[in-house]
C-alpha cells in the first residue's frame, strides 16, 4: 500500500513541478507597453491586497477552528487531535493554490493581451497557460496533501484505516471552509464592482466597459481575478478534496462491511494521481492555428484527455478492486464500479448541455429573454426568472437518475466514484476555467491601454470561446456538489453507525427529521440572501462613489461630456481630443478597489459562520437524526437554488450580450443602446450575484455542511 | 355519533343561511349612478365570463378523473368506487364556494363605492358584509359536504372507519385539484391585466391607476375578482377541507391503533362546525365609527374570535377526547392534544407576524429596498429578492419549532390539529381577506367613474388597513398548509402501512428516497416557472394590446397627449376637456378581458396536471418509498418559494407604494413619478405574479401532491 501512495504523490509533484515550469514560460513573454504594464500593476496590487486582507482574516478562523478540534478530539477513541493537523493544511492548500493560481492569472493578463497585438494563437497559447497553472496547482496540491497525510496516519496509527481517514476529514474541511470565504468573498468584490462599473458607466454615462475614465475599472478587474480566479481556484480544491475524501470514507465502510482489504480506500488517490498525468498530457493538445477556431482546441484538450482517462480508469478499476464485493447486504462487482463512474460522467456532460441550452446564446430561453426586453426590465426580469426555475427541471432528474443508477451498480460507494468520475480531471478543466477570467483581463486592459480594435476583438474572441466548455463545467461542478455532498452525508451515517453500533434510520416522517429537513432547506435561502445584500450594498457604496467622481473631479465630467458627442466609429476633433485625453488617469481607482476589498471582507464572514456553525448546533442539540434532516433539506435546495441562479444569470448575461451584437426581433433591429438593450442590462446586473457569488458558493455550503458533520459526528454520539 | 353529525351539518346549514341573508342585504343596498351601474356590470360580466370559461374546462378534468378513480377504487378492499363521488361533490363545492363569493363580490363592490360616498362606516359594513358572505359559504359548503357524506358512508360501509375516511379523502382531491386550477387560473389573469396595466398606463402613458383611458381597467377589475376573489375562496376551500381531512385519517389511525372510539374521527369536525357559529358571532364584531380606524374593526372581528374559539376548543377537546391515548408507543393526554392546537395558532400568528414586518411599509426591509431603489431598477431587484429569500428564515424556524412542539403533545395528530387550530375561524378570516380586492374594485370604480377624490381616498384608506389582517392571514395560509401537507403525508404512511401490514421507512439516506427528495424538491421550482412564464406571455399580449389601443384608437392618443399638459390637481381648458371626454369609452375594454380570459384559461393546464400526474407517475413507478421522497422534497421547497415569493412580492409592492405616498430618504424628497420610484413600479411589476400567482398556488400544490398520493396509496401497494 506504502508504494502505491509513493508514486500517488510522485503524480502530485509532476503536477507542481509542471505549474512551475509554465509559470516560468509566463514570466518570460513580453509585457507590452509601459502603460500596459502601469495598468496590469494596478490589477495585480489591488488583487494581491485583497488577499492579503482575506488571509489575515481566515488566518484567525483556522487557528481558532483547530485549536476546538484538536481540544474536542484529544484523546479521543477513534479519532486525535491530529485532525487539527489536517485541518490545517487543508486550509494552507486551499490558500495556496488560490495563491498560486492568482498570481499567475495577474502575470498572464497583459502578456496575452500583448500576444494578442500579433495574432489570435498565440494569446490563446498564453491565456491558457495561465490557466494551466492554476489546474495543474490545485490537483498536485490536493493529491500531495492528502497522500502525504495518510501516509503519515498509517504509521501513526497502526493501519486503523477507519481512524485514519476519520482522521484525513479534516483536510476536506479545511479546504471547504476556506473555499466557502473565498467564493463568497471574491463573488462579493468582484460583482460590487461590476455591478458598479456597469450601472453607472455604462448605462448612466454611456461610456464602454473598462474604459479608462470609468472609476470601477480597475476594481472590476482586479475582481476578475479575486473572484474567478482565485474564488475559483479554491472552489474547485474543495470539490475534488471533497470527492476524493467522500470516496475513501465509504470505500473505508465497504473494507470493514466486507473484510476488504485497502484497495477500496486508495483506489479515489489513485484516480486523481493518473488524473493529474492525464491533465498535463490534455495541456499540450491545447492548440489553435492562426484564424482557426480556438473553441476545438480547448475541446480537444478537455475531452480528449476525459476519454484516455475514461479508459485508464477502467482498467485500473477491474485491476485493482475484488471482482465483487458486499456492501449493505447486496452484492456488486468492480465492473459495476466503474459503470457507477461511468453514469457520473454521463450526468455531469448531461448537466452542461442543459446548462448550455438554457444559457448559450443561440438558444430558445435566451431568445425569449430577449423578446420579453422589448417590453421594458420588467418582463425580462420576469422571463429570466422563469428561465433561471424552470432550467432546473432537466438536471434534477438526470441526478436523480444518476442517483439511483449509481447506487444500482456500486450502492453508497458507487455515488462517491460518480462524483469522483466526473472531477478526476479537474486539472485540465479548471485550466479552461480559469482561462476565462484571464481572456476577459486581458480585454480589459487592451481597453484601458487604448490600443487598437483588433486586440480587444481578439481578447472577446477567446473569451467567448470558453464558454461552452464553461458551462460543461458548471455541469460537472454542480453534478459532483450533489453527488459528493450525498456521499458525504452517507459516509456520516456510516461514520455514526461505526460509533453508536446501532443502526441509523432518518426517516423523513419523524417530526424530528422534518423539522431538520425545513431547517436545512431554508439555509440556502438565507445564505442567498446574505449574499445578495452584500453585493447590494457593496454595489451601491461603489455607485456612489463612481456617480461623485464623475460629478467632483472637472476632468472626467468634462471628456464624459466630449464623449457623448462622438458615436463609436467618429474621429474626436483635436481640442475635443486634448479634452479626453487630458482626464487620463485622473478616475481614482484607488479609492473604488478600497471600498470592494472592506465590502467584501467585512461581508463574507456571515454566511461562512453560518454555514459552518449551524450543523455544530443542530447536531449537539437535537442528534444525529435532525442534523441528517438538515443535511438532506441542504442538499435539496442548494442544489436546485445553485441551477436556479447560475442558469438565469448566465441567460440574463447571454440576452444582453445578443443586444450588444445586434439582434432582429419580428423584422426590428435593436442594437447596443435601445430601450430593450438597457432592459436587458437591468436583467443581466440582477442577474450577476446570482451567477456569480450565491449560486456558485451553494455548491461549497452544501459539502462544507456534509463535511462539518462529518467530522462532528464522533463528538456528537456520547 | 350520527347525533354528532347531525348538529355540525346543522350548523353549515346555519353558516349557508346567513350568508343567504348577507347576499340579500348587499342585493338591496343602491348601486350608485349610471355609470357606476355600466362599469360594474362590465367587470360582472368579465368576471362572469372567465368563471364559465374555466368551468368548462374543469368540468371535462373532474368527469374524467372520476371515471378513473371509481374504476380504479371499483370493488377494492377497503375502499370503493364511491371515492368518485366524494370527488365530483369536492370540486362541485369548491367551485360553488367560488362562484357564490365571487357573485356577491361583484355585487358589493359598486354598492361599496357608492356608500363611500357618503362616508367610511357605511363602506366598511358593506365591503365586509360582501366578504362575509364569501367567507361563510366556504366553511359551510365544506362541513355540510364532509359531514353529509361522512354520515351517507357510515351507513354505506357499516361503521369501517378506516374505509369510510379512505373513500371520504376523494373530497378533499376534489377540492384541492379545483382549488389549484383556479388559483393558478385566476393568478394568471389577474396579473396579466395587471402587469399590463401598470406597464403602458400608469409608467409609459403616465394615467393613474384604474384611469377609464386604459383598455386593460376593467380587465385588471375582474382579475381581482376572479384572482382575489374566486381563486383565493377555492384556496381557503381547499386548505380547510385539507385540515379537516389530514385530522380525520390521522384521528382513524389513533382510533384503530388504540382501540379507541370515534371521538378523534369527529372531533375535526366539531372544531369545524363550532367554528362557522363563532365566525358568524365575530361578523358582528367588526364595525367603524365614523372618523374610526376600520384596522380596529377588523381585528376586533378576527381576534376576538379566535380567542373565544380557542376557549371553546379547550372545553371540546378535553371533554370529547379520551383523557389519555397511545400513539406509536407513546401516551399522550387530551390536554396534549389542546397544546398542540394552541401551538398551531401561535405559530400561525407568529408566521404573521414576520410576514407583516418583511412586508409592511413602516419596516426596515421595505425601508431598504425604498434606498436601494435610488440606484435603479437592478438594485430595486436585488434588494427585493434579497428580503424575500431572507424573510424564509424566521417563519422556517417557527414551522420547525411548532412541528417539534406539537409532535412532542401529541404525536402526529399533533400536527394535525396545530393546523386544525389555524383554520377553525376560516370563516372569518376569509371574509377579512375577501373584503380587500372588494375595497380594491371599489377604488377602481370610483376612478373610472370619476366621482370625487374622497371617495377614492375613502377606499384606499379601507383597502389599506386589510394589509395588516391579511399579512397575518397569509401566515396562517402558509403555516396550515406546511402542516396540513405534513398531516396528509402522515396519513400516507398510515395508509400504506394500514394496507401492507409493515412498517413504511422512508429512509433519506436511501437512494430511492434521495432521488425522489430532489424532483420533488424541484417541482415547485418548475411549477412557479410555468405560472411565470405564462403571465409573461400573457402580459406580453397586454401590453401590445393597449400600446396598440393608444396608437390606433385617435380619440385615446388625443386624450392621452392632452392629459400630459396637465399636473394632477390642475384643471383643464375647456377645449381640452372636450377632447378628453371624447376619449371617454372609447378604449375597448372587451379586447383586453378577452386576452386575459384566453390566456389565463389556457396556460392553467400545464401546471395543474404536473401536480396531479407526477405523485401518480413516481407512485405507480418506483413505489411508496420513492414517492414519500418526493412528498417531503415538494413539501420544504414548496414551503419555502411561497414564503420567498409571498413575501418579496409585498416587499416590492409596499415600497412602491412607500414612494407613491411620498417618502424623504437622506433628507431628499422622492415622489410619484420620479426615477426611484419608475425603479420600484418595476420591482412591484415583477412581484406581482410571485406573490398572486406562483406563491400562493405553491401553498395548495403541496397538499395537493399529498392528497393525491393518499388517495393512490391503496392502489399503489403491491
Amino acid at each position: 500500500m506504502s508504494i502505491h501512495l509513493y508514486w500517488i504523490i510522485g503524480t502530485g509533484i509532476v503536477g507542481l513541478l509542471f505549474s512551475f515550469w509554465k509559470t516560468g514560460w509566463i514570466l518570460k513573454q513580453e509585457e507590452g507597453s509601459d502603460k500596459m504594464k502601469r495598468i496590469g500593476a494596478s490589477i495585480a496590487e489591488g488583487a494581491m491586497a485583497f488577499l492579503r486582507a482575506e488571509y489575515r482574516v481566515l488566518a484567525v478562523f483556522v487557528v481558532v477552528v483547530a485549536i476546538l478540534l484538536g481540544w474536542a478530539n484529544f484523546g479521543r477513541e477513534g479519532s486525535s487531535a491530529l485532525i487539527a493537523l489536517s485541518f490545517v493544511t487543508g486550509a494552507v492548500a486551499s490558500g495556496l493554490a488560490g495563491f498560486l493560481g492568482m498570481r499567475v492569472a495577474t502575470k498572464a493578463n497583459n502578456r496575452t493581451t500583448h500576444a494578442a497585438r500579433t495574432g489570435l494563437a498565440k494569446a490563446l497559447n498564453v491565456a491558457f497557460t495561465g490557466g494551466s497553472v492554476m489546474g495543474l496547482s490545485v490537483v498536485a496540491l490536493g493529491v500531495i496533501g492528502l497522500s502525504g497525510l495518510f501516509l503519515f496516519y498509517s504509521h501513526q496509527f497502526n493501519n486503523d484505516y477507519v481512524r485514519i481517514i476519520t482522521v484525513l476529514s479534516g483536510f476536506s474541511l479545511g479546504a471547504s471552509s476556506i473555499a466557502l470565504f473565498a467564493r463568497v468573498g471574491g463573488g462579493i468584490y468582484t460583482k460590487a464592482a461590476d455591478v458598479g462599473a456597469d450601472l453607472v458607466g455604462k448605462v448612466e454615462a454611456g461610456i464602454p466597459e473598462d474604459h479608462p475614465l470609468n472609476p470601477a475599472t480597475i476594481a472590476d478587474n482586479v475582481g476578475d481575478n479575486v473572484g474567478d480566479v482565485a474564488g475559483m481556484g479554491a472552489d474547485l480544491f474543495e470539490s475534488y478534496v471533497g470527492s476524493i475524501v467522500g470516496s475513501m470514507v465509504l470505500g473505508a465502510s465497504v473494507m470493514v462491511a466486507g473484510n476488504m482489504d485497502t484497495s477500496f480506500i486508495i483506489l479515489p488517490l489513485m484516480i486523481a494521481g493518473v488524473g493529474i498525468l492525464v491533465s498535463i498530457l490534455g495541456t499540450f493538445m491545447v492548440s489553435v492555428k492562426e484564424g482557426g477556431n480556438p473553441q476545438k482546441g480547448l475541446n480537444r484538450g478537455e475531452f480528449g484527455s476525459s476519454f484516455i482517462l475514461l479508459i485508464i480508469m477502467f482498467f485500473i478499476i477491474t485491476k485493482v478492486l475484488p471482482s465483487d464485493f458486499t456492501l449493505g447486504g447486496n452484492v456488486f462487482t468492480s465492473l459495476g464500479v466503474f459503470w457507477a463512474t461511468l453514469i457520473g460522467l454521463l450526468a455531469g456532460l448531461g448537466i452542461g448541455m442543459i446548462t448550455e441550452y438554457y444559457t448559450g446564446t443561440e438558444s430558445r430561453p435566451v431568445k425569449s429573454i430577449t423578446r420579453q426586453s422589448l417590453t421594458g426590465p420588467a418582463t425580462n426580469l420576469i422571463a429570466g426568472l422563469g428561465v433561471g426555475m424552470q432550467s432546473t427541471a432537466i438536471p434534477i432528474i438526470i441526478l436523480a437518475a444518476a442517483i439511483m443508477g449509481a447506487n444500482h451498480f456500486a450502492g453508497l460507494y458507487g455515488i462517491a466514484m460518480a462524483a469522483l468520475g466526473m472531477l478526476a480531471n479537474t486539472g485540465i478543466q479548471l485550466a479552461v476555467d480559469a482561462y476565462g477570467p484571464i481572456s476577459d483581463n486581458a480585454g480589459g486592459i487592451a481597453e484601458m491601454a487604448n490600443l487598437p480594435k483588433e486586440v480587444r476583438q481578439r481578447t472577446d474572441k477567446l473569451d467567448a470561446v470558453g464558454n461552452t466548455t464553461a458551462a460543461i463545467g458548471k455541469g460537472f461542478a454542480i453534478g459532483s456538489a450533489a453527488l459528493t455532498s450525498l456521499a458525504l452525508f452517507a459516509a456520516f451515517r456510516t461514520t455514526v453507525e461505526a460509533i453508536s453500533g446501532v443502526p441509523l434510520s432518518i426517516n423523513i416522517t419523524e417530526a424530528r427529521v422534518m423539522a431538520g429537513l425545513f431547517v436545512g432547506g431554508m439555509l440556502p435561502f438565507l445564505f442567498s440572501s446574505l449574499a445578495m445584500n452584500a453585493v447590494g450594498k457593496a454595489a451601491m457604496a461603489m455607485i456612489e462613489e463612481v456617480r461623485r467622481q464623475f460629478k467632483s473631479i472637472p476632468e472626467l465630467a468634462a471628456a464624459l461630456k466630449v464623449m457623448k458627442k462622438y458615436g463609436e466609429d467618429q474621429k474626436m476633433s483635436s481640442e475635443d481630443q486634448k479634452i479626453f485625453e487630458a482626464a487620463d488617469g485622473k478616475a481614482e481607482y484607488g479609492k473604488c478597489v478600497e471600498i470592494s476589498t472592506s465590502s467584501a471582507i467585512r461581508q463574507m464572514l456571515m454566511p461562512g459562520l453560518l454555514a459552518i456553525c449551524t450543523p455544530v448546533l443542530v447536531g449537539f442539540v437535537f442528534g444525529p437524526e435532525t442534523l441528517g434532516g438538515l443535511l438532506a433539506g441542504v442538499t435539496v435546495t442548494g442544489v436546485l437554488m445553485a441551477i436556479f441562479q447560475s442558469n438565469a444569470g448566465g441567460a440574463w448575461d447571454n440576452a444582453k450580450k445578443l443586444f450588444e451584437e445586434g439582434i432582429t426581433i419580428n423584422g426590428e433591429k435593436y442594437c447596443k443602446g435601445s430601450e430593450a438593450h438597457k432592459a436587458a442590462v437591468v436583467g443581466d446586473t440582477v442577474g450577476d450575484p446570482f451567477k456569480d457569488t450565491s449560486g456558485p458558493s451553494l455548491n461549497i455550503l452544501i459539502k462544507l455542511m456534509a463535511v462539518v458533520s462529518l467530522v462532528i459526528a464522533p463528538l456528537i454520539i456520547k
